[in-house]
């Protein structure tokens, strides 16, 4: 039931336009985890010359969904029920990667953690958390 | 010190290409508040045929930012510190909007809440708050 | 079906031993909201002579409940899932007094925002948003 | 400068009575972490025979600022600006354990993370997050 990395980009493009439009790349995907990076482009900044909120947000819930995908199969009808973003250090204008995995998995609710991270060291740039209803079986 | 709506949309156009690429509109804004609108677009669906939560969270992000730079002038470099978003109904696939107040405005810090609301009669489909890091003076 | 605000304030004293001893008060309750105060005593303080963190989580979680109580009636197992508080200003070390209505009631889930207020003036002190999982009917 | 966890836990006690009044223990605590457990006592409890969301809570709170205080000092003036808690799991009617680390330390905010803990398997029961406003030096 379980799909890999290129099963989940696959679906997450086919289903989610931002996704394709943010060339999303599920870097490796697998029981309750994922990663996924998203490679820097100049419609991704923000004053400051660091990358914006939103790409961030993006990304995080796309890690999320990523993880719950390889874990449960076909379950693209899963929805984010809540996010929350605290935002810690500005990220370099590079490629941003996100790293989500899933703390509890219930037959309704999925709740995840993500952590961002940017540049060559790997600094926090961000952590998420966020909860996902998921589709009946 | 304080700006329009129609100055408020060229400086967040002018520094968020992802605003541009969304054509988000600033219906309006005054001391304290903002009105915008993300237009529909098929890039914005998800699965289900709803509108994809990161075009929900970057509408509302715009939202808090138009409010501060409504109330508080050329304050670019105010940055988002936390969101918090609930996800309460599916929006329509049409034209999203978001209302957006602060709540409270510190010297360091503005705090917001914002309903994106979809349809004829407004549905409320998203809850947010957040707070914005306010560049020193 | 539905409770009013002294039968919400005995089905919270007698399951919630913390409320009694908060001696906390349901000044009104009704179709979705609640209106609950926390009498102040010298046991809520904390470093800066303010009252505390925690008392004012304890007071918001009661007034969420309070609400869902008074509108669904007795259905003492709903639970909290997620609370996000946002402390804005200190409250006066006097009486504390919560706000809380229902956004969103749907079947399983309740969505709820709570406004903290203190002294003769009203200032807000913190603002809440929570979601409960109500019981399966 | 940096406290251990005796001198946390006199700190905290002396400070804030309700800790007192929970008996909280500073198990542990360091360089940008604390370990803190809530004694179990029938006070605590809610319907179904659980521990309360405001004991955990409260709990999640001192530990957050136990790390604060443990790396920083005499910081008794941090005051919690956010918390945004999860509830994954119901405790069992018995002590409750808060692993707190402080995922960020900034000049005027810490942000941390904490995970309860319950049973002698140690389940996650939830997950917190929160952020710390920081004295001036």
């Amino acid at each position: 039931m379980s799909l890999n990395a290129k099963e989940v980009e696959q679906l997450i493009r086919a289903g989610l336009p931002m996704a394709e439009d943010m060339d999303l790349r599920i870097d490796d995907a697998g029981e309750r985890y994922a990663r996924v990076t998203a490679p820097f482009s100049s419609r991704m900044i923000r004053p400051g010359g660091t990358i914006s909120g939103p790409v961030q947000m993006a990304l995080a819930d796309a890690a999320m969904y990523a993880a719950i995908l390889a874990t449960l199969g076909r379950a693209e009808m899963a929805v984010t029920s809540n996010l929350n973003i605290n935002f810690l250090n500005k990220p370099q204008p590079g490629d941003l990667t996100a790293e989500a995995i899933v703390l509890k998995l219930g037959r309704r609710l999925a709740f995840c953690e993500v952590r961002l991270l940017s540049g060559d060291d790997d600094v926090l740039v961000a952590h998420v958390t966020g909860c996902y209803a998921l589709p009946a079986k």
